[in-house]
């Protein structure tokens, strides 16, 4: 798949650097490409359910942050993404030292682009898939001026 | 609905307790019956995504969490609760002053529980559906022992 | 819900009328109200499982077409609706004399709205839920010439 | 991944040849391998929505027969697969001459298996995405007698 925006590493970069959450659980970008985003988070206690397993609720997080940049690298410059629904299975608990997310765009579309992501579970050398997403992500022309400068809509 | 273990909310409040997830987030217990839970959760910069809305993942993990303890209130005493899968649909930005996640069960079973949530955005007396959830618990007979000491297990 | 279009209910009647698909299972129209349509299915040995309980592609169509007519409902006039997914949790087996598939509008939207159906089997005066739809349909302003001459673009 | 049931492929073609729905669409098993199933279908102005497109209740029923049989490849001597839940995303219009929805296993399991299917459409030698499902399936151990016998069942 190509580009339409030739810029678009850098501006997957700049949007994942304000996603504060991806900060807070210390998630990282590891691949960009066309149609395909991965990211990277390490195990950590406070991200966990009652069993000690990382909480489906991170899992998604990084899935549905690569799904939307996968989407996103597709998209014109000066779009927006934002997702419009997810479905996720849990494969196995999520027990591993690293966590990968990698998603590819499966349909792009001027409007919707539907996404695929696996999670896997990384324990030296050793992969386990622990969770797949398929979602819609949907592309906003522009996003509305105080969508960008949350402190003042609020 | 009737709950076959009569302590089922001591049961929730102790498991919650040990989500560590929810801590780091924010998020409390703020209902407890059989077959409905309820979490809130206060808007934290910290949650957010690119645009400065809480992000689908947090979203997710208070919806998740929210029905995973709806369906564990009908379940028999010892058991444990995983989530299988769940859809979310994301219906407007999730901005506000603070989230409530409702979870009710649909459909009890005694291995798969279905579970419906719903994540409403609420700003002073105003209250506005942000997302949908609708998902499939399973219940454990018992946890291996190893799962309920994650300290060991890593 | 208020419906852009004030003749929604014909409209409804006469797209229903060309799915060829309800005609060959039997189905019906039994209700059409802004936000909220109903189908209708009798029993058919021809429309089973394996098992004799009636297939779940056979839940889906009727929901799918509850759902994309109660989103179709809140349409302006000279729209078409496409029905872009939807998840189903299959509750109980669809055992029954008659089938009740009721959908309701979660979320309208210009573009994207969102639905839920609920699948009742119908036996004598019980009713019995035995599957749950979540589903997005997307509004296209005007469907292609082609697009209405099926014959002609095969 | 290996057959549990040596006879696999026997049972689930006797399996399919009571689905009398696949019958009354024209459907046919055409690959059955231990963890993957395919079905075809031939387009029937019959099986339409209204715009003259295989309707997705349809596109539905394929995609789960095969992903039910898929999982059942691998299930022990004796069990019955029922379907959990799935998700199915519309990719495109399905037009085409022929439907071909292949299902893989993700993740089999000894209750529960993840499986997904994707609808092609094929036109001459052109093959076309047009539906994806990701789904659960579950593995009963054994089916009751009456669900065997579904004409004594009603």
């Amino acid at each position: 798949m190509s580009p339409a925006n030739t810029n678009f590493a850098n501006e997957v970069r700049k949007s994942f650097a304000r996603q504060s959450l991806m900060r807070l659980i210390g998630a990282d970008l590891s691949l960009v490409e066309p149609g395909v985003v991965e990211i990277i988070l390490r195990y950590r206690a406070d991200l966990t359910q009652q069993n000690g397993y990382v909480h489906a609720g991170i899992v998604t997080a990084i899935a549905d942050t690569a799904c939307g940049y996968a989407a996103f690298t597709l998209m014109p410059a000066g779009s927006a993404v934002l997702s419009v629904e997810f479905k996720v299975n849990l494969l196995r608990p999520a027990a591993g030292e690293t966590f990968l997310a990698h998603a590819e765009v499966i349909k792009p579309g001027k409007t919707l682009t539907v996404v695929r992501a696996d999670v896997f579970a990384l324990n030296g050398s050793k992969r386990t898939l622990v969770a797949t997403m398929q979602g819609t992500m949907i592309c906003l022309p522009t996003m509305p001026e105080t969508r960008h400068e949350p402190s003042s809509s609020r």
